[in-house]
This record gives structure tokens, C-alpha cells and sequence, in this order.
């Protein structure tokens, strides 16, 4: 049995590639999918493809309906998700995937750092299991996919 | 006919109060309900009700579980979420409580400062309606109930 | 018991007040519901509280998010739709709201004029009862209520 | 990890073989399905299958039964939805699928030309990406399986 | 609290005017729904409306599209579904209702003379109930609602 | 891409073995599923497995709970459900296991001598298709696999 | 507005009426339910409706069935449900009960006593709140309904 | 066709790999996931990951919420639950996730030796089959598969 996860949240660090690399090297039976993490063209994509828009906030409509596609579609797709805070950032779609993952009753594995425990501390809550680091999220994997 | 209204986010300024009295000076057919307002309070009813905590992580798992228990409780009763963005404070318990309302179908209005819309894109491309104050929510009420 | 019906489609003749007139004279405990029915003001309600949008495209965009609004809370609240089809214009918005009943697994009655059968076969088939007139409609409601 | 996606909507023109035939070039992981494109074989379906009916309301009914289970077969096996409205006929089969795609939380990518902006406003604020031409669409596809 | 009990089944008996007698007889908090229980009417309903049809299945088609709506509407807002079986006739929409009452999750008392034991016997393992009286069945709702 | 299809209804003719005949020798990407159709061996199944039973209504309880795990297993698995009614016998299954598949939201073809247009009126309305003959079935397989 | 809290768990104190009582001193705004608390009643109502049966295990089924109706019936019509562990008895059906509420998505309470937390850790982790008394049980309330 | 078979409830026996031998043999087409079965593993993995906790209740929540997030990914990738009861411990995870598996509407089989019946007798009535044994658990499957 193959399970895919999806990865949200910050993509100014290489956590992602971190994880996957550990996950193969321990052979776990997983795929990987998650957002655009090539931040300038997540921001630009939806004028690449439709044109200049009148506003900074067409600008951010006409992308921004394109990244929800990206995220809607894979996310159906994906039997777990894992969702990344960091310290920049609103990262409020970070929020929104991990509740979304929550609603779609995708179990959801949130890494955060100790110091953000108290603004996050009602999705961490909801969220199935809290860790702070990336390969404690993986020593969760290992034992559940054992 | 009447409808419940959730009022998620920002609990620092008097939105909610102002948004009630207008709705009742205007006759509208509406009940609010929303989060516990008062701040101090709701991060300490973990301790107030279970005893004191051997850490800050167990006293902020100990009010989240009773903040959510309320929160998902008020939300399902709703038949309309509207949702305020301030300009301080992380606020993923209001992206949360956002996407837990796109995500159980609740019609959203979301309600942002405009400069704000560039981190809130994704969010905002989901809510039914964005607008950026008290007022023009109301008249978008107004509207739906005409 | 009582039954809340949302009348859904042509908004440029009068068979909403038609239907209900009859159904008060019949004393049916029906309350209705649907969508503004004023058509310019539908058109500009968008500009009207956001003000004016740089283009038509995002003038029809800011009205249709709150009109959206208005039918996504009402038809939620409601235990039948009557979806009626008139002779002109495109009125992609009734076959919208008429499969958006079937799919949230609300009764529908259509009405639609006799030569319309072709172009609205498939929706036909969905729909729970087709009949051609407000007054077949009403007879199907007093049966049903009986 | 494929994808399937059905094409809803005009089958007057070739767009379905172009942006197979591009996808392939692409070589995009993506399966496409979709409604039977022979105009003629698709009304008379329930008459090759049932024999001759005795109205042409029968005819279409009988034909618009099977049409529908098609639809509704392939649709619930798709991923994504892609819905082309083009300049004529009602085509309120295809505001039906999109509706019907929005409502089964399927991912929907509108294409429409540009003057039809207004009558489709509601349905492009509903659909996830409104687009104006196949090559977009394509352009959007590609984006979100990078 | 007040219930809402939709009785399906057999229409050629006294079963529901009994049930519902004793049931005010004893007081209990509930309200009755069912299908026609005119027979004739309900046969000829679709003529009765649409005027007569061209072939005795089209009448049939005409009338069971209106009678599926009444049970449609009405079993959606009852709490408790109670089905009768008798010893004459196909009773087919008896058996159909009693597992769409299942599939909805609405709790399902049926009520089946000993003799029919094993025809009901797939039914009666997915009821929530089976009994062989209506005084049986009364006696259970009394004891549910104690 | 291929189908799963569960074969409901009447086990004493050999109408499925005829049916998948035909589909293989169509090519049809088709699977098949349905029923025990030993009729006594699905009668005794309870007590081969559980041992003697005290009264044939224990036994047929017996043998119920694991026919209708098989039925709630299979149909769960599959894409389309068709539901043949023959002359013989109550076929109360038949009739419980097509609502099942119309709340399930499988597609359902039904297959009915003409004769019994009456009785399975309300059924037939509910069914996507109702054709007379296994061909006929077979022809609406071939048509919305094309 | 108004809330139905279901009360699960133990029947052999009288935290129910202790929790009630409080409830109305306080003026709460709740109704309360819950299954038959008279131990003998409970296990009897099976043969009291349907007769001497020929087993315990027959009996046990005749009493389960109608014991699982109640229950099913009475928490779908609830908002929250309270689940009560003593020491005393297997209390599976107070798991069962737990269990069901968290998948209908009905927020849970869970009170057990301290010593208890090892076996109900799981539950525990999966219930919305978890406290040792009545009183705590009662201070959540009236903080969630404030 | 293959089918995923969850095994839940004791891990102190050796049930499961019986079963699975057993199942081999017969070559019936399944695959087998369950719980972690080492028992003092499966209570200390939260310390393991986490590292120490400040109190035996915060061990087990540590631990809980990974043994959770373990089930709840297995068990929706299944098709069946398979759920035993010992003689010895509480063994309320077994009837959580039994409980669990019914409001999942996955097929549930229930393994208890006869002198449990009383205790898990509402569970039983809500379970699709009653056995004693592996090995009529093994015959069911057989049947259902044939």
C-alpha cells in the first residue's frame, strides 16, 4: 500500500526536500505533492497565463484562484497532510490548508517551533500530532507505516 | 426567517458591537453568536477549570480544547460565518475558523484592511464575499435579506 | 410543518408573486424565498458597496460573489426549489441554481414552456417533476402537502 | 500519480482533440473523458435503444436518461472538470456539469469568450479559474501538476 | 423536543389512523408524514396535472415523478421512519422506502406479519427495529421517548 | 480506465452469466460483481458458519448479517449498479439493494419486463435508466463507455 | 438559542440529575437526553415488546436493537454530547456512544475519573474536552455558552 | 479485485498473524493493517519522538495522538474492520474503533467469545456479523469473496 501526503506551508526553507530525501532513504512507501514553492512565479502565475491585470489585487485574484486550484486538486488527492510554520510570514494559507486538511478529515501532522505554541495552539489542538522538527515528523511516519 | 451569524477573528476592537447594534437599528432578522472576546479570560480557562499546569504548552492545550469545543459548537449552528482580519497579531485562529467555515459550507464574508490582501490572496479567493469594513458587510446583509 | 421554497430563474415577469398569491389563497404553509429580483440593482450591487470597479469584468465579479451569497444562504434554507425557465435570454444562472438543488439533494420542480423540451432535456430528467405552468406547480405543491 | 479530467460542454468543435492532442505533447499525466460529442447519435440514443417513442418529448427523454448516466459515470471517476461554453445554442447542459462539478467538489476550470462574461458571472465566480481560451486552460493544467 | 415519524407502506389498511390515535391517545411528543394514501389519487395524479399521457407507462411515469417528490420532501424532515409490510401486492416502493429511510440514516422500525420472515429477511437485518404489530412498534416509541 | 459493476437482482436465470459473455465479448472494460447466487447455500450460510440455529427466523438472521455484508462490501467497490426484477417471488433484495444503490449515488439501470411497469413505477423514476432486455442494457454500457 | 446535549456513560449514579439540576440552577439554556437509566428496563425491553425469546442472546439482541434506536435517534438530535466513565461495569456502549458522537462530528466532553486515563487515552485524545467531575463537565458549559 | 482488511482490538494473542496465515492459504485476495502490536512500543512512542513528558498523563497523550493518527490513516484505506474482543483489559480502543468503523460505513466483523455477549451486545446489534471465532471470521470472508 502507497499513501501520498501532502506538504503546506512555508517554501522559503528546503524542509521539503530535507523530508523527502530522509523518506527515501528509509524506503517509506510514500509520494509526495504540495504548492508551487517557486514563490515569484506562485505570485505571478496568474498574469503569466491571463494577461496584465488592472490592480496589484487582480493581480493577487487571478493567481491566487489558480494556486487554490493546485492546492484543492492535489490535496483530494493525499491521505495525510503536513504542515510546515516558520517564523516569517503571515503564512496564513498555511493555516488554511492545515484547517482545510482538518475538514476534509485528512489526518494532519503540524511542525511548528516550540516559541509558536501559544498562537497556535488551537490548530495544534485539532491537528492529529504536534512536533517541532521535520525529522521528528518523520519518526512519526516510520512508526505509523510500520 | 432567521439567521445566526458567526463573528470569528480579531477579539481587540469593538467590530462585533458595532456590527450588532447597526444590524439591530436596521431590523435585520439575525443572531450573533462568536468566540469567548474577552483575552485573558479565554487563555485562562484551561487552568481555571482543570487546575494550575505543569507548563505553558499544557496550559494552552488545556484552554484550546475548551476554545474549540466553543467554536465548533457556535459554528455549526450558524448559517453564515463573517470573519474580521486585523492589522496585529499572527490570527491563524481566524484563518482557521475561515476555512473551517468554507470547508462545512457556510457561506463567508470575509472583512480585510486592503493592505492586508496581498498575504490574505488564497483565503479571500475561497470567502464568498470580500470586503474591507464593518459597513459594507452590513450592506451585503442587508442585501441577502432583502 | 412548514416548508420553505426558493424560487429560483426568470426574474422579468411576474410568476413569482403569481405563485405566491395562489398559494396563500390555498392556505399552502409554504414561506419563499429567492434571489433579488430587481435586475439593475442585482447588476450594479457590487459597485454599490464596493464601489466602482476599474473594469465590466470586475463589476460583474464583485456583484455576482454577493449574489452567489444571497442564493448559497437561502437555498440552504429551504426544502424545495421551483426552478422556471422563460423564453429569453441565456439564464445560465437557472440551470445553475436548478443542478445546484439536485446536487444539495433539494426536491426540484422545473417549469419550463412546452417548445423549451429539447435544449432542457437532461435537466428535465433530474429534476424530480417537470410541468409547463405556475399553476401545474402549484398543483403538484398542494398534492404533496396534502 | 494520473489524473482524470472530464470535458464538459460545446461539441460543435474540435476543441477536446486540440487540448488532448497539446497534453499529449506535454505529456501531461492526465486521462480526459466526456460526454458523447456525435451530435445526432446523442439525441437519438433512447430510440436506437428502447425503439421508436411516441413523442419527441418521449424521444428526448429517453435519450437524455442514458446521456445523464453518462455524465454522472464518468464524472464521479474525474478529478477535474473543464467546462467550454461557446457563441451558440442554450447550452444549459454544460451550466448543469459545471454546476453539477462545483456541487461534487470537483475542481472546475471555465473556458468562455470574453463577451460572454455577463451572463456567465455567477457560474465564473463559482468555478475555480475562469479562463478565456484552451491554450490557458492548458497553461493551467501545466502550473498545477509541475 | 417533537418528532417527526414518516410511515411508509401499505395504504390499504387502517395502520396509520390506528397508530396515530393511540400514539395521541398516549400523548407522545410526534407528528405523522406519509405517502397518498388515496390509492386512485395517487395513480392518477400525473394526469391529473399534466393532462392525459399518450400510453399507460407514461402515465405511470407522470404520476410516480410527483409521488417520489412527496416522499422525497417529507421523509428528509422526519426523524423516524416506520414501514409496513402486508400480505398483498408487490409492495416494491415500501421496500424502496424503507432503504432510502436506511441510506439516509433515519432510524427504521419495520413492521411484518411472522409469515414474511424470510422475504424481509436482508431488510429486517438492516432495519433498526423489526416487529409484527403496530402495537409493537407503538410500545417502542413510547420507550424511546420515555 | 475500468468499471466496476454490481449485478443486483434476480438469481434464477442466467442473465449475469449472458450479460458478461456479451461485455467480454464486446471488450468492455468491465468487472463484475453481485450476489451469492447459490440460492441455498446464501439461505444456509448462517448456519454453516455459526452452527444450528434455533428457530428459522434465527437462522434467516444468521444468514442475512452475512449476505448483507456481502452486498454492502461489493457495491461498495463498484461504479454502476444494475438491478434486474423478474416474474418470480418478492424480490424485496431487489428492490432494497436498487434504493441502496440510488442513495449510494451509483448509478442504476434497471432491467423489468414491461409487464411490471406498474408496480415498479416510483423505482423506475429513481433508476437513471429503465430498459426490458439485458441487450438493452448491454447497448447503454457500450454507448457511455465509447 | 438553544442546545440538546446528549448524555452517554454510566447509569448506575445520578450524575445525570446532578449535572441537570446545576444546569437549570444556572439557568443554562439546555435540554437534556439520554438513554433509558433503568438498569432491568433497559435489559428487558426486548422480551417486554417482542415476547419471551429463546436464548440470553436472543434476548440480549430483542433489547440491544431497540436500545440502539433510542440512542441513534435521540443523539442526531443533539448538539454536544457528555460522556461519563465510572469504575464500575465494561461500559463499551459508553465507548460505542463516545466514539459515535466524534464521528457524527458532535462535540464530546468526556469525564472520567484520573485513574482512568491510561485505557481512555485514545478516546480521550479524540474527545473535544476531557475532565474528572461533573462540576468541570458544567463549568465548560458555561463558559461555551457565555 | 483486491480488499484492505483492518485488524483491530487485541494485540496480546496472535490472532491477527493466524488469521492472516489462514487467509494466505486460502489465497483469498486481501491485505491485512491494523494497530501497533507491540504493546510497550505503542505506550511509549510519544516519549520516543517527543522525548520525555512532564507526567504519565502527558506520556499518554504524547503517545495517544500518534496511535490515533495511525488508525485513523489505516482505517480509511480499508474496505472491512475485523474487530476482537479479549477476555482481559478494558479494550475500549477496540470498541472506539469498532464504533468508529460503523459511522465510516465500513463493513464491520465482530470476533467475542460467547460469555461476552450481554456487555457488547449494542454493539453487536450495530456490527454486519457476530462471530466466535477466527476462523468463522475466515469463513465469512470466504463466502463474501466468492
Amino acid at each position: 500500500m502507497k499513501f501520498t501526503v501532502y506538504l503546506a506551508g512555508e517554501i522559503h526553507t528546503s524542509w521539503r526536500e530535507e523530508l523527502i530525501d530522509k523518506a527515501q532513504a528509509l524506503d517509506l512507501p510514500l509520494e509526495f505533492v504540495g504548492p508551487m514553492t517557486d514563490h515569484e512565479r506562485s505570485d505571478n502565475i496568474g498574469e503569466a497565463i491571463m494577461g496584465t491585470q488592472p490592480s496589484s489585487i487582480a493581480k493577487d485574484e487571478a493567481a491566487s484562484q489558480i494556486n487554490n486550484l493546485r492546492t484543492e486538486l492535489l490535496m483530494k488527492k493525499s491521505d495525510l497532510v503536513i504542515a510546515l510554520f516558520g517564523e516569517k510570514y503571515k503564512q496564513w494559507n498555511t493555516a488554511m490548508d492545515a484547517s482545510a486538511a482538518i475538514s476534509l478529515q485528512k489526518p494532519l501532522i503540524l511542525i511548528r517551533p516550540e516559541n509558536l505554541h501559544h498562537p497556535l495552539k488551537e490548530l495544534s489542538n485539532k491537528a492529529n500530532v504536534t512536533v517541532e522538527t521535520v525529522n521528528q515528523a518523520l519518526k512519526v511516519l516510520t512508526y505509523v507505516l510500520d
